[in-house]
Formats: structure tokens, C-alpha cells, sequence
């Protein structure tokens, strides 16, 4: 059997890691993909993260190693017994038995601190919205999934505040794929911009005939040191149709996989969609399927011949 | 840094493994070995248990190919995560992170089940106890240390059994070392009998200047499958001295490790000291001490040499 394909979805606590990654999981098939949170590897429980006033953005707040080894087993088609952080209660529960799988989503908040763990992906996508946008999102969630108030979720965002800055935010520059979910014009949270950082670390779809088509379409936004591509959340539907058709075009071999899944995002009950947020998902889609190709034919993965290179030079 | 060198005291419930290790463990320093019970790679807690109608003795019930795999890990230096389960409560809590270090004692029930796990030890013991003494230690733990009435501990012994005769002794066959506590005719608990089955797969020290030394001392009784060492509870102190002496100057290079720790053992509040437990702790000693001797100066360990025949016969 072929080694899994991991995909990293790395980025601070409530920037939409799992809106990106559920997507995903639901094209791809829930039982062809092992989902790793890498909170279960938290070193201390709620308890003993306040007596020891650390928080878990905190590398030494994690068994950064353990995180590293377990990915190192599964890219060898070994289980792995993983340990379960409860968010609900802040402690510890059963570990759960979970075997290689196709592919791996491996979700979390230090996922490139270390260049064992770098190594360890066939993707790396960064999250980083706007720390305005993430602090509504966060508030969203832990005063309604997670039993705060929103005056603790304001604290706690402030207290982790001189860590993010420390350890979360500077991985953003390991990342192949930095996405940016930004507050569009109009304020409609349902139709968020996207800017995405497309790195030459893996090969992208080609996208230059798709840009410039207009204030509702795709522009190539050049700047230091990262040009991005703006996708706006308003996008034209039919463009982002054909967007999406050139990028499955390159998926041929993987034709039986398209669906309406992508995009879709749930805010309380409620699901949308949206094609901005499709295209961000299938262009990160693109580097798991291929990834994968090249893996059951024998190759090494996307990611081969860079990794060479950073061999050379170190 | 040479791999560690890893013991395994594997038996039923109740057996012993605890006052075998411990002694080891005193004196090689706490700091110097890693201590593992099996019981922590449990599948299911007390109450999934209890639903499934499942034993903690069946192989079914417990992660076999996990701790296979921290085994391994142990011995490529690699630490582990280890699960954790409570006797207290029969639930998980947080695991426990472990570095390798020179010695491991893994103790546990079923160590000995699979083929992958056996070839895992540097030194493989197992405890067996008659049942009626075994039944006896197992009430005296479980009323005092785990909140059990006697009438429980009968029920689980009566429900297990099945199991234990199943899963548990068929073990035997795969140790180096059997270890069997007996009650003496005398009748004094703290003055047990040992018999020790000394197989060919270790090379023991030479025990033949010191036998047939009449009622209180050691005998080598000839029996079908395996001849075995009987150590007598009320063995002759000096002719006991002697006896380690010899074991001892063939561990010369570790004349730092004697001491009095060895024989030590607890009943309730009381610490007793028997030098039958003695010289059986310290046969087992030996094969420690050997095989680290072995690896630190590049050898493959005690066991190297029928490591090779047993992989030419399969």
C-alpha cells in the first residue's frame, strides 16, 4: 500500500481550520482520511496550564516530538495510538486507535514549528485571517460550542496574544498555501474575500487566463514579498464555474470525485456555500489528489524535488 | 547511545510482577529504567468492559500491535507516549511521556502473546504461581489496594478464568526464565519456596557447584518438559550468601550495583527480606547486566545467538 498523503491545515485557534478541512474530508470520503487535531498532544490539562500560566500555543505546551514521530508512523502505514484532548472539560480522555488511511488531515496550532514536522507534510496550508475577523469567529464558537462568555473568550484571546505573536503567526512563512479570509466591503460575513498565497514550493494550477476579468473576478495582487491572488467573495458564479472546471480538468483522473460539497460552510444551523471558498478548497484539493497520483505510481509525492534542493543547501 | 536493554515480567493478575521488578529497579536506579505495565494499552475502560462482556485478558481487549510498536520505539531511542489506565477508577487519563534509558521493564499479561512482541525482549520472565497462592495475593491486593470485596475478587477470578487458561499461561512456554512461588510445607507465607525453570534460549550462570546441599539447599529436580531449580524458602543463609557471590563475581564489572536491596519485599506496612527472592532476583539480574554489558560494546545482547537459530528453523 501506498504511503498516506499528508496535508497540513496549520494556523491560530479560530481561523476556520476545520471550515477548510471538512470540505475536503467530505469530497475525498470520510474513510479514505485520518483526521489528526494536534490539540490531543497538549502536554497539560486546562488545570495545569493555568497553574503553570502557559498556554497551548506554547510549543513546550505540546509533545512536539510525539507529534512528529506519529506522523513519521503513518507516512510509514503505521497505526498510531493517539492521545485525546476533551476541549469540552480541558482533560485528557481515552486514546483513540487510528490506522493509516489514503490520505491525512493533521489540523493545529504548531504544525511547521519544528523542521522534523515541516518535513512530515505533502502540503502545508497556513490560515491567517485578519486578526479582527478571527477574534468575531472565536467569540462565535467559544461562547456557543465551548461554554465561555465573551468577556473570558476577549481575555483569553489577550492573554495568548504575546504567543501567538511568538510561535503561531511566524509559521505563516513555511506555508505552500496561505490563505486569508478578509471582511469584504459590504460586511457580509457570507461573502468573504479570499487572498491566497500560492508559493513556488509546490506547483500550482495555472490560473493566468482566469485574471482580470473585473471587479467580480480573480486578480494576481503584487506584493513584497508574497504576490497573492485576490479571489473576491462576491465572485461572478459563472466565472468561478469555469475556474473550478480547468483545475478538475487537471484532476481527469480523478473526475468521479467532483461534487457540490466544496464550498459549503456552516454559521449555527445553517449551511451556505460559497464559490469563493470552493475554489480555495479545490486548489488545495488539486495538491492532495496529485500528491497522491504520484505516490501510487512510485514517485516521492508534489513535493519531491524541493525537498532535495533544501537537502543541498542545508 | 546503545539501545536499551528490555526485561519482561509477564504473568496473570496477581503473580508477583511488582516484587520482582522492584527490587531490579532499586537497584539498578530509578533513574536508569523505564517502567512499563500493559494494562495501560487497554482498549476499552472498566464500563466498556463490563458492556462487552470482555476480559482485560483477551488480546482483543488491549493494543497488542501498539505496544509492539513503543517497544520498538524504546529500542530505536525513540521516546513514547504512553496511554494510561487508572486501576483506581478504570478510566484513562492523561498520558504519560517516556524516555528511553538504558534498562525497560515491561511488565504485564499477555507480553509474551505474539510472535512480534516475544522477539521484542532481551530477557523474557514468567510468573507462575499456583493458583490457590496466586488467588490468596489477589484478594489480599484487591480488598486492600483497589476497594474489591473478597466476594468480587472470588466472581472476576471465576469470570476470568476461561481467559487466564486461554490467553495467559499457554505464555509460559515462550520465557527464558519461569518463576514459581510456592507454599512451603511449614506453611509461612513470608518464607516461600521458589522453582526456577532456567531454559537454554539464555546461557544462566552455572548453578551445579551448589546443589544437593541437603533439606536447605538448592535442588535441581529433573521433570518432563523442564527440569527446574528449587530454591527453599528456609534456604541456609550462608549457603545462600555463597550462592549470590558466585552470580556476582561474574558480574565483576558491576560489583557497584551490590547491595541489600535485593530479597526486599512488602506485606501491608512491613517490609520483609527472604533470600530465596533474592537469589532469584538477582538470576534475573544477571541477564540484565549481561546484555547491557553486551550492547555497549556493540554486541546484539544475550539473546543474539538464538535469535539467529530461531529465524533459520522458521
Amino acid at each position: 500500500m501506498p504511503r498516506p498523503v499528508i496535508l497540513g491545515i496549520v494556523g491560530d485557534s479560530a481561523t476556520g481550520k476545520t471550515t477548510i478541512s471538512g470540505g475536503l474530508v467530505d469530497i475525498l470520503g470520510e474513510e479514505q482520511v485520518t483526521h489528526v487535531g494536534t490539540d490531543d498532544y497538549h502536554k497539560y490539562d486546562r488545570e495545569e496550564r493555568k497553574e503553570r500560566s502557559i498556554t497551548p500555543l506554547h510549543p513546550e505546551c505540546n509533545y512536539m516530538d510525539i507529534i512528529a514521530q506519529h506522523m513519521a508512523l503513518l507516512r510509514e502505514n503505521e497505526p498510531i495510538l493517539k492521545p485525546v484532548y476533551k476541549h469540552d472539560d480541558g482533560t485528557f480522555g481515552a486514546p483513540e486507535y487510528i490506522e493509516p488511511r489514503p490520505f491525512a488531515v493533521v489540523e493545529g496550532l504548531l504544525g511547521y514549528y519544528t523542521p522534523e514536522l515541516r518535513d512530515s507534510y505533502d502540503v502545508r496550508v497556513f490560515l491567517a485571517p485578519p486578526e479582527e475577523l478571527r477574534r468575531k469567529w472565536k467569540i462565535k464558537r467559544d461562547t456557543s460550542k465551548r461554554g465561555y462568555t465573551e468577556e473570558e473568550v476577549h481575555a483569553d484571546l489577550d492573554k495568548r496574544e504575546p504567543d501567538s505573536a511568538e510561535f503561531i503567526r511566524p509559521q505563516e512563512r513555511y506555508a505552500d498555501v496561505v490563505i486569508k479570509f478578509m471582511e469584504p466591503e459590504s460586511g457580509d460575513l457570507d461573502k468573504l474575500d479570499a487572498q491566497m498565497i500560492l508559493r513556488e514550493s509546490l506547483p500550482h494550477p495555472d490560473l493566468s487566463p482566469f485574471l482580470d476579468n473585473g471587479d467580480k473576478g480573480i486578480t494576481l495582487v503584487e506584493e513584497d514579498p508574497d504576490p497573492y491572488v485576490r479571489i473576491p467573495g462576491n465572485i461572478d458564479h459563472e466565472h468561478a464555474e469555469e475556474v473550478q472546471e480547468a483545475i478538475w480538468d487537471k484532476l481527469h483522473f480523478a473526475s468521479h470525485l467532483r461534487s457540490d460539497k466544496l464550498g459549503q460552510f456552516t454559521v449555527g444551523d445553517e449551511t451556505n456555500r460559497s464559490d469563493t471558498l470552493a475554489i480555495v478548497q479545490l486548489l488545495v484539493l488539486y495538491h492532495m489528489v496529485t500528491a497522491r497520483a504520484a505516490v501510487a505510481v512510485g514517485g516521492e509525492g508534489a513535493r519531491s524535488e524541493d525537498k532535495d534542493e533544501g537537502k543541498d543547501e542545508s
